[in-house]
């Protein structure tokens, strides 16, 4: 199976209201619910792919129990804390679609709680053929917390992708994971260059074997001890873009367990992206637009790094 | 005891952020969560003036589970339903301290359990020494439903307060309750005058016996059998009007209740309202600041209308 790790799990609401004006009263038209935060979206992807799937991370309170609720089709290895699950509200204008966001803080994780969940990751490795590490660490969680589980990861000999921001994702970097997923921001801030191929490389000195950045809707650019590609999708596509990133992380999981060659790789992932931004719910994918987009993603080989 | 009754319960919670700027994402810096709909508010205060409450409604799904456990010195009569209560998200910028409200529509109420409530609203009013009917009306019940619970209160002998609006406001006066409390803006719509003194009498005469209008800052206005009266604070007050009028809500009944004289019962509830507005949280009052107002509030007699 391929285990996904998501510590600072999430009710993500998906509010809509006509416009959103600051300072005024809004009537919500509809309200969605349902379960959130990045490693449970790469697991729905997942799932979706035909892998087996396990989930832990960290739940608590009514909005934990309305996450567990909301799951289906993966194993809930999730580790109840007393802390209360966060919420994350997205607001969208219902005319243009536009959105707005609001993420509660999560939970406040304690010593015991970290050391326990640590035990359990642990056994969970034994039978896993990948792990996903994903998203922000909630309050009292170490900083280097996704350094550390990569090392255990790697100890345990189970290839590890890691997809967070800032100091974690600094300090999880040179642990040496398999593959990390900046976004263009998140790869800048890394190393300070905003050209995406020299930035990429610059991280995978830092100790990442193999750097894939998400470029909007650019697509994807990979350097890899293999080389380095480009990766475009074969149409603009308009739409919610929410979980496009969580998509093409899954798709990285399901070509690293299967063995697919880095074009392939990236082909998928770019295809599983632009089908995710054409879904109408946030954080599902569009199956005959992937089916349709995978054959026609370009890779672009960029010459070896000198 | 006292019975308020809040057929649309929420959970409201305030989120902190630095600033609301509509297409953006934001960090919640804090959150703070507790049960709301203005009759649970009532509820709380008519407790701190040491009353016994009872409070019914409806509650359902994990909100409702919290909204239950966050009740405190009550006594619960809510009726559980099979939708889920809904939330409110009150958004305040840290710096100016302006809000921003999202307001969830609530669970749709099945005709089987609005009659089940009608029922047990009947065996509650039983020992009820008055009712305050508080709040919007979920989906599914009848917009008359207000109109339908006065005249079952009184049947009963049990004086009720009505503090609505628009069409259940409407229906509802028309039913004749004791006292209705709305806002300008409410009397406004119910009237068609923005003249409070000539618009309270008006609503009076489509059938409350008293009218208690809110104006903001300005105090109140009431409308009476033995006359109408103003009622001002003695000194503008800065701060979170959330809850004010719940406040006034809970002294006009406490004074309903303990037969005080209009000129009194409008004092309690303009220096509750002013003690709300000076509290750091959203609906809890300063009690010495309640103390020092309430013999310092101006009531002005109007002339009797011709």
């Amino acid at each position: 199976m391929i285990l996904t790790v998501t510590l600072n799990t999430a009710l993500d609401l998906t509010y809509r209201v006509e416009r959103l004006v600051p300072h005024s009263s809004h009537r919500v038209t509809t309200v969605a619910e349902r379960p959130g935060g990045k490693g449970l979206n790469v697991a729905r992807v997942l799932t979706a792919l035909g892998h087996e799937v396990t989930v832990t991370g960290f739940v608590g309170g009514a909005t934990g129990e309305a996450v567990r609720e909301g799951l289906s089709g993966v194993r809930d290895a999730l580790f109840g804390v007393s802390g209360a699950t966060r919420r994350t509200v997205a607001v969208v204008d219902s005319a243009s679609g536009d959105t707005t966001q609001l993420n509660e803080p999560g939970p406040l994780i304690a010593p015991p709680e970290w050391s326990a969940f640590l035990a359990s990751y642990e056994q969970l490795l034994g039978s896993a053929s990948a792990v996903a590490l994903c998203g922000s660490l909630p309050p009292g969680v170490p900083v280097g917390a996704y350094a550390h589980l990569v090392r255990v990861a790697r100890a345990a000999g189970v290839p590890v992708l890691l997809d967070t921001s800032g100091e974690p994702l600094r300090r999880g970097i040179a642990a040496r994971p398999d593959i990390v997923k900046p976004n263009a921001d998140e790869l800048a801030e890394l190393t300070g260059s905003w050209d995406p191929l020299p930035a990429a490389r610059a991280a995978r000195r830092r100790g990442a074997h193999a750097v894939v950045a998400s470029l909007g809707p650019e697509g994807l650019l990979a350097a890899t001890p293999e080389g380095s590609w480009q990766a475009a999708p074969p149409e603009r596509v308009a739409g919610n873009p929410t979980g496009a990133g969580d998509s093409a992380v899954a798709a990285l999981l399901s070509g690293l367990v299967t063995g697919e060659p880095w074009p392939r790789r990236l082909a998928s992932a770019v295809a599983l992206s632009a089908a995710t931004v054409l879904a109408p719910a946030a954080g599902e994918f569009d199956a005959s637009a992937y089916a349709s987009f995978v054959d026609k993603v370009t890779v672009h080989r960029h010459a070896d790094a000198a």
